[in-house]
């Protein structure tokens, strides 16, 4: 950390390798572009699970990558075609850009893009950095009423929305949500805005649970049985009549895959969030005769981000609840080291100070 | 079979216990019914799977119940509320009567029916049998240009109809079938007559796959290697980019599941319509980061017996050639023993002699 | 009003010309019916209409005809077949019954009904009697945190649910309301609980306006000017970039409906919920060129009401506020009058008295 | 036509004010741009509209303005990124180009970009020119079976796909088409490709139906009496129950918009692709008593121009029956008055003599 880096950046080698580098500072390479002088960023299990093992099932990682992926900052360089921020804005920084020409790009699921180069996803550099550049329209300008250290919770927020946007969460709804990390409880919250009446947080986890109870969910259920007695359990529990209209994967685990399964109606939707191992036992069957959807979610896509600021900015969803702690940047490896360690809900790196 | 007979009715009594009664004829209950005197019974593999085990899953067979659930028949008497059927039309029988009241039945969703009665799944009635009450509106009207043993096809092509459906085969895609028995037929012919242009028969079976090749699909496979092998081979050989943009399940084995799984594109869409083992290994993690939509097919509801005649009778599907025998009631249980042993590709029951 | 009365109905006979009469108890003709005894009644534009006019549209009251269908009840007989209600269970009452058969009721979409038996829409009797005889399902229990008067309110509420569904109307949207009688303040309440951030009401009358900022909306406006103008300048006021992405008309006047094409951005989605004049002059190209979605919204369907019902109970729409009088049963005809006169927001007529 | 010109182009300078000017040829601005070396340039009503009034609507030609925009090419220069496209490639030329960046673009609706610059839409030049540029992903390579003239036919196919595709016209429906000009003829094509069974061209005259029903539509009509005893007679000679599933407007007059809203049955889907007066008396109440889904539909978008080769490529749709006439290039003007005079169906402008 000397006094002349111009952008230090955070750099992961191999698997525990990490070092701080000066690196050259970003440029304006197309005149939509900004720069952003990144103050915040959270570590999630992906950011981790690189630090740990070097990769993440294809993705390997092969030359030295700066870590990182979500990010707030503040703006230090416009392109000379950018009119809607300037100067000094804060913004929410989405941090995986589409080629914006294939076909997924343009039929509106550019997070499906053939050539998205994505934040810290090889080989790709993430934004545990001093600076960072990105197009105009991947930064969402934060209202007065949403803090830095806010902003940078938009990219977990921005995942539960895309969760419950593919669960088509509608008022009156029933939704069970499936593992209380961060990811589960914002869909928790997300389900709630979107005027679901009974938000039932699963996790094994006695302390998560009573988090999920204060922070969003309207019941909790720690699962000890079969997977199909707890998804009885759950809907005698909550007198959910023939099942659940929703049910959300956060977790990744098989069992709450199956009881996410029996815990339907049937035409219910299932959406998986969490990730976990490629194959795992399935009750295909019940989700056949039971006609359900069941869909993939993967990353975030048109309007997500944009929604997320206005649920927090509309006092909806309070993001703040989940910092559970901050480490400033020259610490950053203690970040990881926590979030392995299951400290907390949310780390924040602060690159301030 | 006695001479007097005025109900005949083939009746199961137990694992491979058969006999035929004379039941008395049905009575007009309601008058939106109609008595048919039925024609023609297509077997399928659920008539079978009854005749062989007794049961399938949690439905028990422990009453004696008549077999049968795929038939034709001859308008012979109509209630008096009855306006569009009158005695002697030729009729496709859809035999499973919703309760019209449930939520289900209300959004649209019939074959979900809580309270479902359906032909010859226990403890209701198959359509074996000289006469069969139906409500009006789940008697089809033949035009004159379908004869009353393509009527008793309608059955399975409303199966087929339904999974298409449930794919949202729009005109211009690409779709890959797994399992070229009478259902994987009739998916290829509806995918067809759906715009589809690509269309792929997988099956282990060669004549199979020769016959599908003639009847509907545009192309074919024969699995040889390991699921995403399979799957890479069906994309290359087709010409299929990213990957095809359907999958259709109709054979319910793993290894079908797991290469359909991998030959979609991101954004594509499952449909699992082939019943199997209840749990299975699945690639779960495939089906998340693309995004992929997999529904389940169960049955047929709203318009799919309707589109059946229609795709028919304008002659953009013909189901004779899927006819590989015919036996007379009397020899009923033959059928069954020809449809356990793989014999042809639809066997149909003739009541009239 | 004799003490003897048995099932006491307020009739119409002609214009202006109104009756009380005692008709003999609807017996329960279907094992899944109930009767109810009906408690309270909202009357409506429709309602009054009648009365006032003998007819609407192509509905002629050519036989005397019971008026009312904004009612709730107790239950008082329930058949044989019911499971979900028993006697002196509070209830909703939904007015219309689809005949269960056709293809729109199959398809989900009973409001669609060919052979609709909707209360007081000729030759249909309606509510305004001491008992009302309709099907289990038409029936919607009242938690006890909703009194019998605002179970009178679920009629308009569900007219303003399935509104705001046909608008499908999700999180982070912006929808403009034309018209603050009953049911465009109920589109603003239910837009707001669908997750809308900014509701605009638009009337000309500025008392209803105050009532609907208090009620619902985020913003309210008068028009002053032409269609355009008065787009031009909600847009401006609320910072709608483009436009809004709903709107909803709940006045049925010519300037509303073209306010409401021109203030909706491209891809924007409009809703006809007002009655009017058969024929008016409408923007045509606008809504062309900007590939708006227009819809319109026919009294209610599947869900609706027992989505309303919930929203009440949840505490998240306050009906009681929109009570603005009760009139006793022996009064009836006021009731009519004050509507027309445009006394206050909505009248109740109550039967118990 | 100088034997050294470069890019000789056909410019509009006002109204009836046209001339050829030798312009540079353009350059690749971006890796992604081809340039195409146009060949064959159809003649549609908004190019006569700009010669003859120098204006539609608020497109207002000001400076002189290249003309043409239905346009098929050689690819005669590829950019540094191009992998799809090689020199010598034919292609059909899609011509407008999104911003990529704005809302509609994310969101799957590029047609409806704020920015889109289209060719001949002032102030953006056309294709009536030797040379054009465009993004490689807006130029679709033409397979051998497809001829250079046919390949200019692709836009208003193009055009066609895409109201057919907001009409979401399914397999087994009935399509009324009103209007028999290039469009609507094509939206009878696409319609039966997609699967409809029925499909009804309106037209005043009737050479134009004979040619529409030896082109696709399954029958057709003559319009003789008012609005709603056309959609009665239409209904009734084609046995289409409640009404027709799907109308389409393809001619911008007000008696088929009142028809075609008249002709559908409840629930039925109406799409406004003529473009007309920009306000028309128009029947708002059967649209909304009728709970109709009405859209417009402007330009192509994501995957229209794909699917419009397809079809073609296919054998479904045979655009060649349409090229009514072939003008030379230096005879440009000529296309227009023809054009204006009402003769032929399609007339093409050879841009290779």
């Amino acid at each position: 950390m000397v006094a002349t880096a111009q952008n230090l950046s955070f750099v992961l080698e191999g698997v525990h390798q990490v070092k701080f580098e000066d690196r050259p500072i970003p440029e304006l390479k197309n005149p939509h572009d900004v720069i952003v002088n990144v103050q915040y960023t959270g570590i999630c299990g992906s950011d981790v699970h690189y630090w740990d093992h070097g990769a993440i099932g294809q993705f390997v990682v092969k030359e030295p990558m700066v870590l990182g992926h979500e990010s707030s900052g503040v703006i230090s360089k416009v392109g000379s075609a950018v009119t809607s921020l300037k100067v000094g804005d804060h913004v929410a920084m989405e941090p995986g850009i589409p080629c914006r020409r294939c076909e997924p790009c343009k039929a509106g699921k550019y997070n499906l893009c053939e050539q998205m180069a994505f934040a810290a996803t090889p080989p790709y550099d993430g934004t545990l950095a001093k600076y960072y550049s990105l197009p105009e329209d991947f930064c969402y300008k934060l209202p007065e009423s949403i803090s830095l250290p806010e902003g940078a919770l938009m990219e977990p927020l921005g995942v539960a929305v895309h969760i419950v946007r593919q669960a088509n969460v509608t008022p009156g709804q029933t939704v069970v949500v499936f593992g209380a990390g961060p990811v589960g409880l914002l869909c928790c919250a997300v389900a709630k805005a979107f005027g679901a009446t009974k938000i039932v947080a699963v996790d094994i986890q006695k302390p998560r649970l009573d988090f999920a109870k204060k922070f969003a969910a309207t019941d909790v259920f720690s699962p000890l049985r079969s997977a199909t007695e707890n998804a009885m359990q759950i809907i005698k529990e909550n007198d959910l009549g023939r099942g659940a209209d929703v049910a959300i994967d956060a977790s990744g685990v098989e069992p709450s895959v199956h009881t996410g399964i029996h815990v339907l109606r049937p035409g219910g939707t299932y959406v998986q969030g969490g990730m976990g191992r490629s194959e795992m036992n399935f009750p295909i069957m019940a989700a056949c005769t039971k006609e359900l959807n069941l869909k993939g979610s993967f990353r975030y896509g048109s309007g997500d981000y944009k929604l997320a600021v206005q649920l927090v900015a509309s006092g909806r969803i309070n993001v703040k609840e989940l910092i559970s702690g901050t480490i400033r940047f020259a610490d950053a490896e203690q970040a990881f080291k926590d979030v392995k360690a299951g400290k907390g809900i949310k780390t924040l790196i602060d690159h301030t100070i």
